[in-house]
C-alpha cells in the first residue's frame, strides 16, 4: 500500500471524495512529477537536444503543476472547488500536452515513452478526480 | 529592476503579452509564495496556533500554486491557454482565499497583515495577466 | 518497476554509482517528501495541534530538502561531490530529526508512525548513497 | 522593505542570528532561484542550446537547492546546525558552480550574465549566514 493511502487512512479528516481515488490520484501525480524531472535530465543528455527543447519545457511545467496539485490535495480537509477545479484542469491540460510531446519522441527515446505513460495516467487520474469533486 | 524583468528583457523569446506586466506578475507571484512560506512559520509559533490551522493550510496551498505558476510563466515561450488560464484562475482563487483568511488575523498578528497584502497584490496581478492572455 | 528505475535504465547518462541504488534512493526521497506533505495536513487536523508544531515544521523542512535532493540526483550526469555530499548530509540530518519527532507521536497518531517509517528509510537510503559517492 | 524582512520583524520567533542578515539571505535565495528558473527558459530558446546543457542542468539544481534552503531558514524557530550547515554548504557549492557556468556564457547571452550575478550574490549571502550560524 502506498504512503499516500496509508496516510489518508490514518488521517482525521473527512473527505467528500473516495479515499482510494484520492490516494491513487496523489500517487499518480507524484509519479508523473518524478518521471518529468527525470525525463528532463535524460533529454538534456541526448544528441538531438535541440529537438527536445519543447519536451524539456513541458516536462518542467508538468512537474511543477503536478507537485503543486499533489500538495494541495494531500493537505486539504475540505475541497475548495474554486481552487481545486481549475488546478486539476491545468493539470489535465499540461499532462495532455506533455504526454503528446513525449509520445512524439517515444520511438527514438525510451525515457520519453516511459514519461508519456506517466503523463497519460496522470491526465486520466486528474480527470476522474475532477469528475468526482464537481 | 527586478531579476524577472532583467531576464525577460535579455531573453530571446517573443511574448504575446507585455513584458512589464509579465515581469510584474512573476515578481508578485514569488513575493506571495515567499510571504506565505514565512507566514506558515510565524503562525506555527503563535500561542493560538489552533485558530491558525486554516491560515497555515491556505498559506501552504498558496505558496505551492504561486511557485508552480511563476515557474510556468517564467519558462514558456508561447502561452498555452489550456494550461495558463486555469492555472491563473487557481492562483486567483487561492490568493483570494488565503488573503481573506490572513486578513481575519491581521489585527492580532502583524505577519498575517503583511501576508494578506502579498496575497491581494498577487490576486490582482494574476487577474490582470489572465485578462491579457484571454 | 518504479518510474525512477525505468527512467535511469532508459537514460543515456553513465553513472558512477549503481543504478539500482540510485533509483531506490530517488524513490525513497520522493516517498518521504510525499509522506511529510501528507503528515503536515494530518497534524493540522489533530486536536493537539499545539503539541504537533515541531512535527509540522520538521515535516515541511524534510519535504523541501528531500524534493530538492531527488531533483538534483535525478538530473545530474556526473555527480559533483561539493554539491551532492552536503546535500545528502542535510537530507540524512533532517530525516533523522523528522523521524525522531514523528516517532514521539507514533502511538497517538498512526499517520506519524507511517511518516516516521518513511523518514527512517530515507535516512538510510541517503546514507548508503553518500557512502557510495564518497 | 522586502516581505522577508517585514515577516521576520512581525514574527514571534527569537533568532540566534541577526534578522537583517537572515532576511537578506532569504531574499537573495529567492532572487537566485527565480533567476535560475528564468535562465533555464532563456537557455532553451537559444540557437546554441547544445552548448547550454550544463548551464540548464546547473540552473535547475541551483533553483531546487535555493528554494529548499529559503524554506528551511524562513520556517525555523531555532537553527538546527546538523541540517542548516550542510544545506548552506550545498547552496554555496551549487551557486558557485552555476555562477561559474553562467559566466562562461555571459558575453554571448545577457540572461546568463544576470543569472551569474544572482548566483554570486547568493553564494556570498549563504557563506555569510553559514559563518554566523557556525
Amino acid at each position: 500500500m502506498s504512503y499516500a493511502r496509508q496516510m489518508l487512512d490514518a488521517c482525521r479528516r473527512t473527505f467528500n471524495v473516495d479515499a482510494g481515488l484520492l490516494a491513487a490520484t496523489i500517487d499518480t501525480l507524484n509519479d508523473c512529477a518524478q518521471a518529468c524531472v527525470a525525463d528532463t535530465g535524460c533529454d538534456l543528455s541526448e544528441q538531438n537536444v535541440k529537438e527536445m527543447v519543447t519536451c524539456i519545457r513541458l516536462c518542467l511545467d508538468c512537474a511543477d503543476v503536478c507537485t503543486a496539485t499533489a500538495g494541495v490535495i494531500s493537505r486539504r480537509a475540505d475541497y475548495d472547488a474554486d481552487v481545486i477545479e481549475p488546478l486539476l484542469e491545468a493539470c489535465v491540460a499540461v499532462c495532455k500536452r506533455c504526454g503528446d510531446e513525449c509520445e512524439r519522441h517515444a520511438q527514438m527515446h525510451q525515457h520519453c515513452r516511459v514519461c508519456a505513460e506517466a503523463c497519460r495516467r496522470c491526465e486520466h487520474a486528474c480527470k476522474e478526480l475532477l469528475n468526482a469533486v464537481k
